[in-house]
């Protein structure tokens, strides 16, 4: 298995309905890219300082399922309507379970 | 549940050695710290550019478990003998599953 680890900051003028947008539009992934088998994202509680703001990890059987989610076109769409637009920071790992 | 995410990236310096006392002395965690319930780690797998160089994902019950992990004694002589002494940059996020 392939474990996919993604965080995010947003930059300072993005508005809570954008940031609800990108929860809600990659909650749909699941539904569309059958490669996906386990898909948790969500806001940072704020408990410890420091950190980024919204994290996603997506569990695959293989490198492979892995990039047909990564350059699949609904997932691509996300990224350039929803998230690039408000994006400050971005930090990803991918590593074998 | 409340996940915790966490992605190293390392000094230039760091020995391949260093690294791997880092994954391996984390490893020994769940052994100790019964608040654990799941908990992954390992290496960028290097097939997406500009990543970071490790992850770890680690699952508690709550909140105050987690905070249990991180103030622990075993898990903050890890990071004071084993990390920080390589860590370049250190991104997290924790988050309700």
């Amino acid at each position: 298995m392939i474990r996919h680890v993604v965080l995010f900051t947003w930059a300072d003028e993005a508005t809570n309905e954008q940031r609800k947008t990108v929860a809600a539009e990659l909650s749909k992934l699941p539904g569309i890219i059958e490669q996906i088998r386990d898909y948790r994202l969500g806001d940072d509680l704020g408990i410890s300082p420091g950190n980024q703001q919204f994290a996603l990890v997506a569990d695959f059987d293989d490198v492979e399922s892995f990039l047909v989610y990564r350059d699949h076109p609904a997932h691509q769409a996300v990224i350039r309507d929803h998230i690039k637009p408000i994006l400050a920071s971005r930090a990803a790992v991918q590593y074998e379970l």
